[in-house]
């Protein structure tokens, strides 16, 4: 597909590029402080910018009326109305994670919960030392899976870039859920995964989570 | 329930007396080479004993015409039959593993399967340094999920009783599912299990995963 | 060598008598609520039982004037008074810990402490849900390696006998160091290994800690 | 210190000079495709680039009279007599691996080896699916700290830097040393640490090993 990127200089922005390319998608639209680079119309756009490009964003889908996958964290109530009514005529996924290996862990969790959810249930998150919340929003969200208080812990250490496990155990076994995340190129993965998602829509806002899981 | 055990004093006739009477079941019958001690009719029969038994438990379970719970390993064909044609007028549950953990640790690798299934898979094992086959048979079931070969990793360590662990690891991130054996214990609660299951069967012969994973 | 065992038909009493047998040693008295039986004078007394017991092991030594490797855990300081006492007429072990591999872990976290010791540091410990307190005795001896507090995470999980791991983190790589017991077999190990040590000492009280690592 | 480097553009110089500047070291000379920047006489010289730049390396290492710092990769022997040559002159680190924490794995595994070195010892080893060799040079570097051979397993995973694990088990316990790459920067470390190791000598030629672990 021919496909766009809003931020095309960042970090996330190079990723996306790269990964697409490997695919053999075609850059054909971007934007960024330098101003817009355009040699055909995209059937997707990307944006994992920030949220005050947001606007740009908007302009650009209304112009080009094509679908897209925003992963752009702290857009405030304005913007994710604003998101809401561009989904009447184009569609777009949103979500504040485009990592595919904890949706799949939730998922996993989900599962779980199901068969041995009374069974002692522990977290435990690994994080590089500069991290200052604990615990994790990803561990939190998997402690949420359950219906009572499940027990964090949080291990701050060098520059690990994020690991969660869940543990089961009972009287004679343990089961344990494990992801660690290595690089973001997961992130533009899930875009992928989004951008291919849309192109079988018409309309309407999807979340990352029926991207990879609605049939 | 009122419960009866073929080969009480063994190892796992004690372990599954054990679990049921904490779980306030009632011990009305049991079969040994001491001979039948019995006080009431029971609900259900266990028989984690030895094929040479097995006989014995074919007539206890006409006599009371009870359900049976059967985890004896090496079976043959023709008691494979008579347990079949036993099926036909009471519940029974038939598996060689009555690991809660290892039927899930499967789900789970089914659930990863179809989200990830192209990722790169490598399954790991660790037992006890007596184990004579490598690779071990938990961990053959966990390649057969997949429709390719999976490469399995298997370790020889002192006297771990048995880790099995499924890795998918992509360009940014890995999950793994791991399981770990700590006693007997898992093996009558599977047996549990599946006892209580039997109480809303009239008859028919059932796998262990069917005992969980059926509605 | 000819061995004694006070306590022998406790659980580490028979783990100790099958390990020691196992290595070829010959039981030649025993003492427990029984009373005593006696086919020979030993070379060595184990005692692994309980404080109330101990007069009785004294008087065994002074009668016998063999070595003595006590791992009974409460002894009150007028029965270490006694053991100081017994120490200089024959060579006694003395340890609350007689895992070998905690030791090794002691010995590795110091060399790590030596070179890394101002990466970041985690220390993890899992237990059975029956465990009360939270740190593990063992994980706060591993902290106490240190010149500063080290945070300690604790997991309470099914019957997992104990896990201890030691986490330092760079901004480049981590390494752990993890210890995990699997059976009492391993305090049989160290009451042979001291019984070895025993028998080259004329007297002296020893911890296990020399038993495993001086020359 | 003034500090030098070769191959200033690389990723391995770029790393290199980064950490220096934070540790509050001053770039005062660089070698490049692009030519010579130079402000200042170096008090020490890196080089983590290509072979054929050593020639080039040698000539500034002469004029400047200052220690030296190789971890290039590739040397021929011809390379290695003249640094040998130079070693008579000045003070030199050379080194193909210049991660603290493998070497630091290396001295515990044999420690470790010292003391329980007669367990059941397995080797496992993940990394990223492009690596075409198994098992990886630093697996079969741990393995023949033993005087007896110790299986490798090898695990190729997504893009896993680089995973080493050394385990040793008996009948009851198991211990685990782990070390886990996280980036390049750790081997900037290395070429830290032996820069300033570098200041207390004259001449001489030293291993990063001699680096770490010398007094």
């Amino acid at each position: 597909m021919k496909f766009g990127i809003i931020g095309l200089n960042g970090r996330m922005g190079q990723e996306i590029r790269t990964l697409f390319e490997e695919d053999r998608h075609q850059l054909v639209f971007s934007y960024d402080k330098d101003g817009v680079i355009q040699s055909d119309i995209p059937d997707v756009l990307i944006d994992f910018s920030l949220p005050e490009v947001f606007q740009k964003t908007a302009e650009f889908v209304k112009k080009f009326q094509c679908p897209l996958v925003i992963g752009t964290t702290g857009l405030n109530e304005e913007q994710f109305a604003m998101i809401k009514a561009l989904s009447e005529k184009v569609a777009i996924v949103q979500s504040y994670n485009f990592s595919i290996g904890i949706q799949i862990l939730l998922k996993a969790t989900e599962l779980l919960k199901e068969h041995i959810g009374d069974w002692d249930i522990e977290i435990m998150e690994i994080h590089h030392r500069f991290k200052q919340d604990k615990s994790s929003g990803t561990a939190k969200m998997l402690g949420k899976v359950f219906d009572r208080d499940i027990p964090i812990s949080s291990l701050r250490l060098g520059n690990i870039p994020g690991d969660h496990s869940v543990y089961f155990g009972s009287m004679g076994e343990t089961i344990t859920l494990s992801h660690r995340a290595t690089s973001r190129r997961t992130f533009a993965e899930g875009a992928l995964k989004s951008a291919k998602f849309l192109r079988k829509r018409k309309h309407g806002l999807f979340s990352f989570k029926q991207v990879l899981f609605s049939k």
